[in-house]
């Protein structure tokens, strides 16, 4: 098994708050930090290669967002965070790539943190990933744990000079969530078919490995759900919440994104009940099953048993046994037998064996 | 399976918001738009053809009712969006026809989403259809994803000049939410009936598609109760907030419909529950029946294999066999193995098996 | 099965709110109306043929109660409906009759919908039947589907001038809510006692039926859980909402027939989740019966497999087997197979089957 | 089955409320009445022959407690009523012994009703006992149906002068609440010892009525869960409402006993649980143990079938069957038969049956 | 077992508040009392030896650490009460160590219960132990069962000078609850390793103690979860509450805390559910081995019970068997028994069974 159930905090275990250490799986060699600034006029795109030779831009009106890929380099972030300013907690909290989907507003920015899902087609398992945002009046930063992400399409959008470019921060962080959220959907759609195809299996054809294939979506449905419960939450505070940060409009964008992130978990739970529902098929139908054999196996040791003791009878060696001098013993056996036969066969009947 | 559990939304990963691509799986020819305008006095009723030499009416006295049937022309949402001034997220919505239940309080009108459900009788599934209403102070807009729909009874009220006509457009859309939840009910009766011929069966002669079929409910049941379930939050909003564009009258109507929509979910919870209940029946009465089956094979068995063993054993070839010579060796052993018998019955009818 | 799970509300469907056409299964030739007037001083009772004749009294100081028995007559309730001022949507939910319990405040009266529940003991199952309350300041009018209800008691003690003479409608109306409540529990109480019966059959001896048995009783726990569940929030309004018509006294009284809905809340739930443990304890026996047949099935098996074997080595007619010749091969033999039944025996034991 | 799922309620139908009929099982020949008054300077003890006789003391200060025995006497709770200035309603609650536990507030008092539990170690059975108590400003009473309680250590404390002398009644009646909730815990401690015992026999060597103790303790936790459930609601606002009678003092006891309430209840609830695991383990592990049955009866059944058919085959009396003339044959045969075996053991040794 | 499910209140029945008993299993000889002194400036630690022979200290500025290991000794903590002026609930409550994790807000102090779990890695099972943790303005004290804790950490970060040191007692507390909380986590992922390893060996080869394995972890899960549960409250209540005790920058803290045991809650739950998703696989796999059984079993016997009852025949001997005297009787039936054979694998192959 490739992703723990619960994943060692043991670390930390009596170290002080804001020791910035990364607990998570993933070790890049080094972190990617990759810089976008944009005006409605211009954008530019860089690579940071070193940290310690950048400056934190000063134009307020300028739109930063800094994505770092890779967060095993604990340095990158103190070096961020010094830069921008962020609670120690904050900075712990993007380290510990364990952390559960929630908001918290500090004085000056918001700090999200959401899980960043990936479906790996091949081991059927989905792969989970922490996401964090800080949100500031002028700036994003986005850290994920890995290179590869969903936010192409975010940043085609910013270079083709669209909407988001006339934008501020907030609109640009609705993007990324919104991009997010998306991706779950064409997941979750992913997982139905497959479930499906199981489903239209399970009562054509049930193969050896079925129940364990409903038992491991059972899983990652358990998973999948522990990872974005939480979200409804974060998302409904975000549309709700006073915070200056965030507009009227993209309050309205947010929204509907907390829609999208119902309809996800409801899906969630439409495919979970659904495995339930085929288990409980799949059972009954193997008793069924069981029924079908026992009645065959029933039907013919009732029929020969009897058969078999009575030939066994006259295979007897006893010198005294009349019946075996009759001219017509051997039909007569023969005839009884029949007569059993057809009795056993009407039992059967009556009782709608066969 | 013709309906998929999660909808692809993939289309519009990292696609900004209110990019207008129809997402969805009825795609007709072309929208068909019928208009329906009216006053107490007179109605008028059209068919438009031509989107784009359409004009809005500017009578604010006049209501306007445009049922718009097949979703995929995106042209003309963005048409008709540009004409009642719609927000890009509202046609965004209409157009992704897989939407959850809500409603929406925009500047100057109600945008609201439900499901207008059909039970296929032929293949027993319930097939869903995205219903947006956009409830404005002189206008209302139906966009339907399919021609045929379940508002012939509200035209007819409307053409007959009843109550209706001396209503503002809150009574109109009420009419509209009525007549979707009233058919419901109608369908959710059809499915009881189903669900009670399949309970009878169940206990008087399961079939060998008993099983399957109650499973498939189980699933049908499961996919109504997620199209349902947000519509009581949206019709119990409807009822309580305090939007200008509901009168207090007709506030009175929506929790009547509130009362319906509830005790729908009251009945396919109710039908869940049964379909559960009914599959317990069935596992305790084929375990029941597999009791019996091998209670028949037990006793058989238990009866001939100390006989044949028996008679095998007067059927052995040793030289030296004295009972063989005994003149009443046969009888003897007959009457020994009635003893057998007799004493195996009793044991039987100890048990209770016989 | 008699009752349906979904009442059909079909030929409602698009028809306009407030047409009066009676929906339900009982129909009655025609309307009965008892008309009861009281005073603390005196009571006359009367039975209206004509309901055309009949005209509202206007003393304000004097109590009546209207009780309609069948509601078919669609003429009598508007009839009723106009003389009482009554809105149209209260008339239409009298007249269909599977509503959910609710209450409603109009202007000037209360509409309280709540299910008069009869246990019919031949066919073991519950009948339910609509009975609409409309609570005026001077009149009460009670609408039942059918002929007999549990009101004599309150009848009686109209007649004999107690304590229910001097008070308002409020407690005219909870005296009746009561009486129907309390009906609820004596159901309530010969259910549990049969479900008591069936449990003790359960453990002795479970007969053929006993397993249809207890799904039916789950099925009616169902049903009456339906009706019954709503019935708490009627209450727990009538004795909280700040209604002119109901006095701080009769809130009191309210309050109790509210903890005694909840105690029948909480009855129909014991009683469901002892019939799950039941049905849970039924399966268990019967596996572990099946177990007792299958180890008895085995040790006769295992037991007499080996010795029918053995005997039929020695029943071939090879020309040459010597133990055939042996002067002691026959004990030898007999000899050998008491052997193995005895290391047989050994090994059940040591695996506690026997 | 000696106590009732639901109590007959059904002499009350119909009855006016506030008649004052005893409803309930324990009918001993009279009430005792049993009074203690003190203040923090004296106490004296007595018990109350005949209630016509007895007039209710007038000194505020010195605080009175009356507990009264078997409640089946309606005459005395009559004249307490009368004499306490009760309304009818809670004198009609007091004789109804099946009520759920609740707290209303009177003018001038606190009526509180609740359950006092005792296990028959016998039967291991719960027997439910309602215990109303009036808080006063200077009185207490207390009603029980049957003597014998858990007060002896309140009285204790009473006679010895401690510091309940010296508080007003709501001390008193926290002190009594609180000796029944510690009473649940000596109870439940009980049972878990017996439940877990049981857990042991099972994992070790389950008896034949396992099963029905699991079932047994189940439905105890069900009857207990119902009658200790709503006490959580009567604690939380003892602790939290404004009644005057009760002290900001005694609100921070009766926190802790409401505390202790929410433990009873844990408690419950992990017993439950843990009884439904017991269950899914026995039924697992019956299954697991048939499955062990089965496979020795088929690896004996398809080694000796074979065989003995073999052995059949040479035991045919065919005039012309060569083999049985060769020399070695009857070897071979032997020969031929282990081959078969060991084939057989191959098999199933691949299979992992064996 | 050794631990109870519900531990003995009993002693205290009846007893009054405030009496000072220890309740509890663990009885060391006597109380250690370690206390740590400490000022931004200096830090001094002792272990007091009488405590009849220690005075508080005065000097508010100075924060004090009285921890106490082992609260079977009454006379300590009554010591210890009177110094600090505790309610005598509280101490109560300290010394009855089977409390559920609260928090209380006394006149000058708060008052903490909480879990402190290990798991015991040999018998893998879980112990559970209360701490108490009185906050009061200038120190801490601390009351465990037993000696060994998760403290270690924290008195490192005091003696190193760490920024705890220049913080007050809420920050100390804080430490004290995250240290304990960081603890759950290190012993959630030893247990979730665990399960995934039974998860492993129950598809791969399921062992005799695997289902006894399951049901004892999902054991552990309900003890843990009812330690664990209520503290989610204690925390958000200390998050949340206006307590001047603790300053804003500690919430923040505290709302981390938070988070993390909403984390672990999670945790269990997702391991709950997964081992009754694993007993449910366990269950269904039997099922389906035990179906193989049945059909290798049934293959057999109805090949070769056609076949034994033929070759009975032969072997009868009766006078006149004319096939027993053809030339071609002997291959004639061995022909007939292939022909046999061959049908009924068709048979079987038509019915998927080979």
């Amino acid at each position: 098994m490739a992703r723990k159930l619960v994943v060692r905090r043991g670390a930390k275990v009596g170290a002080p708050p804001g020791t910035l250490v990364h607990i998570g799986k993933h070790k890049p060699d080094s972190a990617a930090i990759r810089l976008i600034g944009y005006t409605p006029d211009e954008l530019s795109e860089s690579v940071i290669e070193d940290m310690d030779s950048y400056a934190r831009e000063t134009d307020a009106e300028r739109i930063l967002w800094l994505n770092v890929d890779g967060v095993s380099d604990a340095a990158v972030v103190e070096k961020l965070g010094a830069l921008f300013e962020l609670h120690p907690l904050v900075m712990e909290d993007i380290l510990n790539t364990d952390q559960r989907p929630k908001v918290e507003d500090y004085q000056g920015y918001l700090y999200i943190v959401l899980r960043m899902l990936q479906f790996d087609q091949g081991r059927q398992q989905i792969h989970s990933e922490q996401l964090s945002l800080v949100l500031g009046p002028n700036f994003v930063l986005s850290f994920q744990e890995r290179p590869g992400d969903v936010f192409e399409g975010v940043r085609e959008r910013l270079r083709a000079g669209r909407r988001i470019r006339f934008m501020r921060t907030d609109y640009l962080a609705y993007a990324l969530l919104d991009a997010v959220v998306d991706h779950y959907f064409e997941m979750l759609e992913y997982i139905g078919e497959q479930v499906e195809a199981l489903e239209d299996q399970l009562i054509d054809a049930p193969g050896p490995d079925t129940l364990a294939r409903i038992h491991h979506y059972k899983r990652e449905m358990l998973l999948l759900r522990k990872s974005i419960w939480p979200l409804r939450e974060v998302l409904s505070r975000l549309s709700r919440d006073e915070s200056t940060l965030i507009s009227e409009e993209t309050r309205l964008y947010l929204r509907d994104v907390y829609d999208h992130a119902i309809h996800v978990m409801d899906s969630i739970d439409t495919i979970r009940e659904l495995l339930v529902s085929m288990l409980d098929l799949y059972l009954s139908s193997i008793s069924k099953r069981m029924n079908e054999i026992m009645k065959v196996l029933t039907i013919f040791a009732t029929l020969f048993m009897p058969l078999t003791f009575i030939v066994g009878v006259y295979g007897m060696n006893f010198d005294v046994m009349p019946e075996l001098r009759w001219r017509w013993g051997y039909p007569a056996v023969m005839a009884l037998m029949l007569v059993i036969v057809v009795g056993l066969l009407v039992f059967f009947r009556r009782r709608r064996w066969i």
